[in-house]
């Protein structure tokens, strides 16, 4: 191998410039080598988007990383030795989502680099052996580009080589600079945690707005710089451009924050800020210089040692990516992550299917029931009880009446499933105690019926939901997983809500570590083979990961309607997690809460900041092929007239149009249901309330739509009024322009049934 | 509850002191409690052996632990508030053991103390609140002593009560404080190997010979003090008296090692000093005052964060031993740990059977064969190869050929069982390389055709023995345990050698950690579903939890005859691990090799330092239920007549008779083969050589036997004359004397059939 490199290092030296543009044409990619380091730089329409910005990695000094690898970073004394573009252009269907197709169309350009070091041999061990004193490693890597119409891909790939086997991360020193103080909404870095409120500033003001930005109190926090970012990180600049920044293809590695170097930044973070798992210690800090302020620099989630991988060559990292465009929507409506995602990796999708749900879950969050079955207990051991001898505490709500309950309201709603948190034994002291075996995952409590209550629902045309709380001891899940897939599928259910509450088990590990991502796609793998959908809470951020494993139908990943009781979240909240969260994949937001006043029928003074209209919107607004309706059955039953919205509206697509967008402001969206000539429109909008403007362009030409409209009634109010809302029903066509207004904290849904 | 223990403390305080001796009185113990510790002290027929010596935990600020237990120590402010007494005597019948039954007799003080504590609260959030400045906490501790003849045990015990629900460890502060500058036989403490040399120096000489001690080029090293030392811990007396510190029953918890104060001692050791595996940061320095020097304090094995252990009441620590006698014998046939573990936990043992097996695996660590298939590869990606088209390097030990040679040979000879290492895919880049996916632990390599070999094994009367190398890839093994054990059951596997070469994965772990020593037991317990025995190599050291899963056969956790091809163990080595590795359990030692040179068939410069009497000595004096017969079948061929005591000797005794030990000089034991009236003796020593004197005095009255003594040869010598061995026979009866030369690195083996 090493005489090929030094062939390859004979030949002529490739223009110093290489150019990629996008499919249209308006975005410019250009890569270079400044000084030895990878560089590249993006354009838009002719205006830069990021400025040159240095590529390359840091790696571990690690006795066993040597073999093969000796030591030394992926950061300079890189050369081009090869170049090359090509075009890819095809459509391809996903099992489920907000189009029939996806055209992915890019220009790629690959480029080969060739590292030569000299290395400084230490002196032989015999004094008399004479020293090779210098000896020159060369070693190869490549980057990959892919330039699309609304943004970019990039990644690092390592062919198999005998000078790079095995590589230790340190750190990934993938830069973006910015081009000036840009507007972004963003979240703190955190190693374990997104459910944040996310922040609106100008860069310059991340640092002084972060320690207020921390969620301190959530059951995992670690953060790990003042400067510290989650991706999608979505920003607008000055003069219109939108600009979102994130990740693609996430597999065996670990999740990338983005850390913004400003005027005060001395040196890249070297240790962890706080937080209940701030327990890892980080390598000493960087010894590259500091890019430009403005630039974000990529940082990786640590291991317990504080690396940040193990790699086997040949491999690649996951895609970074930098969309853009001039117009928001373009934001909603890009397919750039899931492209970036290797194709359907499940052969039989058959099994995989929207679902629409209900479930025994909001009276626990809202705490008038109860996970628990007992209170007997200061604490656990699942071996030693006999829980049939228990003293209920009357408050737990997995009993077999209230599934019952449920089941019915399912059946008779059109609910697919129905979802029952706090079925199975062990949650009396589950949480945040680092206790390893917490859970069995298949032993019910036992006013809980496992196959009386399956059948039920079943004979309903029912089905039950999952719920493996894992209260993150990774472990114990692990060494269960399998006997709780089997049992899932002898009793018929094949959808599992996993959640991962709390600090990892084992200490020292984060949720978005290699380790854990590797755990997440483990699951996911393992349920495919059973047959079983999966929907992640507390997991890491999404990637676009399901369009290879499309049994991943849901995750949580962010600031879910569950704030509603914890005190509430803001009203814009729902319009910018479609430009930031749901830009990796679906999340289980868990809307339509009805009752938004939780003292009416609990002791919780939490109060849902939003109107009954807006969380119809929701439905359509934060796309998802997995859909709660969260609330009681009661509550429902109150306002049934509303609830027909959701009994209607689908959750999966044909097509989908982005009618209007303004991050934090306000989203309007139509979208056509699979397999009909229906469509549906949900617009979303931030406590100042919106007049949008649906021009029924979409509609087939000369056929007519039967349209209830489900809007704010006039004086309606997230904070007022928030249960006021009118139904209105007329027929439409092609062309017509409805102005409907949402309130403060509103919105609107409407239903277009094609006559 | 703290209503309950504020009665208590109302209680007339106990007596200042209090004693227990042993059943035969030699053996005193006494508790007390000194300014609020709770301090105890051992005597041995009127002398001191453990001076009073403080007792307690230190435990780990952390915010999860704080929930029930608010963070105070468990070390001082105790008082007694009650203390019960009582006798145990009971006999049982270990599933396979040295004799056919064990006697438990002990005397027994249960201490419970009580802790109080006034905390300074902080300060009311809400400054109108009274704060009520000073809170009284309350917690209740249990320390158990059981008192034998043969020495002592004792334990922490921790109830379930509201103030202590669970816990972290900071770490454990048991002390031995010693009367003296005693000789003692250490290994450097280190959290991952006891692959070391054991070292024979003063106590007062321990921190200047310890760097040398450490074997720095083993596979997985973190040593953490320079008075560290690992258990069990064999120590002389000036004035004769033998004492050994070791653990009992260690399950969920971590290994404990102990810190010796010396003169230089200024703190507790508080971080790491080196090793491949030294990447934990240990919690701040202890705040007690310093034990006296000569003092032993506890220092238990760190998680990746520096903490020792999670903990949930109720609960207790494992028991922490010192044995005692004016005679060495009693080192060796004491009962101690087994006795102090619980009782078998496996109902059914029928499948259990001691295993006499040879294997192929002597050749790949000599060097001469491989244990993998192919050097084509520079890494191997499992799931990327199709091993069908893989070049073969010609040197793959485990194939077809080679392992029915090997099952003809066990088959002839009587051996139960064929190791085969080296028979499944991935060994290509097995080890230290950070790779998780290393093994799948069911696929074999294209020449080693499972199902036929096993088949044929199975026509000659023979078993394989399975091998698991986990590359210490503990999450990987997880994950395939399951599949690999049907597998095993699917083709008449009954046992398992299992490997942890290497440092762990994830990283930062360590070998003798509370969550590896959960591993271990998880194995065992999953192996035993399955009826599967299992043989631990590179795993924690035994504390005798073969009792209560006896389907642990055997383990390593000490310097094995694989070091005989590593450049050579000392000839006292084995005269050594009785007294220490062996008091928690069997060791797979591998004895038996007659080529002690091992440049006569390969490259290796190596050569055994033992006679080959010596070789058939350890059948005896290493006790374990699992015997291998290590060499090459040809090797045994050349010395066929020396081979017939490997296959007569027994691995199973309904009674064993030491009759000469000191430690690294030379021990000499009878045993009864188990259902027979055959006797076998064996004895081996050190470089000096040795003469035994056997007196028969153990044999049938009246009765003869057929005595045939593998002696070495007049001139045999372990480095100039190995291979010098006479075999001699004659009929002996009860009372007749045998004095049996024993050469420099030699030994001798003698069978005694009754007549």
């Amino acid at each position: 191998m090493k005489k090929i490199f030094f062939l390859l290092s004979l030949l002529p030296m490739m223009a110093a410039a290489q150019t990629v543009t996008s499919p249209d044409g308006n975005i410019a990619l250009t890569f270079s080598i400044d000084e030895g380091r990878p560089t590249y730089a993006m354009n838009y329409k002719g205006k830069a988007v990021v400025l040159p910005s240095h590529l390359g990695l840091e790696l571990a000094k690690d006795k066993h990383a040597s073999k093969g690898m000796r030591e030394t970073d992926l950061m300079d004394d890189f050369t081009i030795v090869d170049t090359q573009t090509s075009t890819f252009d095809e459509t391809w269907r996903p099992v489920w989502g907000e189009t029939e197709t996806i055209r992915n169309h890019y220009n790629e350009l690959c480029v080969t680099l060739q590292q030569q070091k000299n290395i400084v041999m230490p002196p032989p061990a015999n004094p008399d052996v004479r020293g090779r004193g210098v000896e020159t490693r060369v070693r190869k890597m490549i980057i990959r580009f892919r330039v699309y119409d609304d943004g970019i891909g990039l990644r690092y790939e390592f062919p198999q080589q005998d000078e790079l086997n095995y590589f230790l991360i340190k750190e990934e020193h993938t830069e973006f600079a910015m081009t000036g103080d840009h507007t972004a909404w963003w979240l703190p870095g955190d190693y374990d945690t997104q459910e944040q409120v996310t922040q609106e500033t100008r860069l310059s003001e991340i640092r002084g707005r972060f320690r207020e930005a921390v969620n301190w109190g959530n059951s995992s926090v670690a953060v790990f710089s003042e400067t510290g970012v989650q991706t999608a990180l979505q920003m607008r600049t000055d003069d219109g451009l939108y600009i979102n920044i994130h990740e693609a293809a996430c597999l065996d590695y670990a999740t990338m924050h983005l850390e913004l170097v400003d005027q005060q930044t001395t040196s890249l973070t070297t240790k962890l800020m706080g937080g209940s798992n701030a327990y890892t210690p980080n390598p000493t800090p960087s010894s590259y210089p500091l890019p430009k302020p403005f630039t974000f620099v990529s940082h990786l989630t640590p291991d317990a040692t504080g690396l940040k991988g193990a790699m086997q060559t040949p491999c690649h990292t996951p895609w970074r990516t930098v969309m853009v465009s001039d117009d928001a929507r373009d934001m909603l409506s890009s397919n750039l992550i899931l492209n970036l995602n290797e194709p359907c990796k499940i052969e039989d999708t058959s099994w995989i299917h929207p679902t629409k749900y209900c479930g025994v879950w909001w009276e626990m969050i809202v705490g008038k029931s109860s996970w628990n079955y007992t209170d007997e207990f200061p604490s656990v051991k699942l071996d030693q009880i006999d829980w049939s001898h228990v003293k209920p505490n009357g408050r737990h709500a997995a009993n077999n009446e209230k599934v019952r309950r449920y089941i019915d309201f399912a059946a008779k709603n059109g609910l697919d499933e129905v979802l029952v948190e706090g079925w199975n034994v062990g949650w009396e002291d589950w949480a945040n105690l680092w206790k390893r075996d917490v859970f069995d995952f298949v032993t019910p409590y036992p006013d809980f019926d496992l196959k009386a209550l399956n059948d039920y629902a079943h004979q309903k045309g029912v089905r039950l939901m999952m719920h493996h709380e894992t209260s993150s001891s990774t472990q114990n899940y692990e060494r269960h997983l399998e006997n709780a897939l089997q049992l899932m599928n002898r009793y018929g259910y094949d959808a599992v809500k996993t959640g991962y509450v709390g600090d990892i088990i084992p200490r020292g590990d984060h949720h978005y570590s290699q380790s854990m991502n590797n755990h997440y796609a483990y699951v996911i793998q393992q349920a495919a083979r059973h047959h079983v959908m999966v929907n992640s809470h507390e997991a890491t951020r999404p990637t676009g990961l399901c369009r290879t494993y499309p049994n991943l139908v849901g995750g949580e990943s962010a600031r879910g309607t569950e704030y509603e009781a914890f005190g509430g979240s803001r009203p814009d909240h729902t319009c910018i997690l479609p430009f930031t969260r749901l830009q990796g994949g679906p999340m289980d937001y868990t809307p339509g809460i009805f009752e938004t006043k939780l003292s009416t029928w609990s002791d919780n003074p939490s109060w849902a900041r939003i109107t009954i209209a807006g969380s119809l919107a929701l439905y359509l607004t934060m796309y998802s092929p997995l859909q709660m309706a969260a609330d009681l059955p009661e509550n429902y039953e109150r306002f049934d007239d509303a609830f027909q919205f959701i009994r209607d509206v689908a959750v999966d697509w044909s097509d989908s149009k982005y009618l209007e967008a303004s991050p934090a402001d306000y989203i309007t969206v139509a979208r056509k249901a699979k397999g009909t000539d229906n469509w549906f429109v949900g617009g979303k909008c931030d406590e100042n309330g919106h007049v949008a403007v649906v021009r029924l362009d979409f509609l087939d030409k000369g056929r007519k739509y039967e349209c209830t409209l489900y809007a704010d009634a006039k004086d309606a109010h997230y904070e007022t009024n928030p249960k006021a809302y009118q139904i209105t029903k007329k027929t439409v066509k092609r062309g017509d322009v409805l102005k409907i207004k949402e309130a403060p904290g509103g919105g609107f849904a409407m239903s277009l049934f094609a006559k």
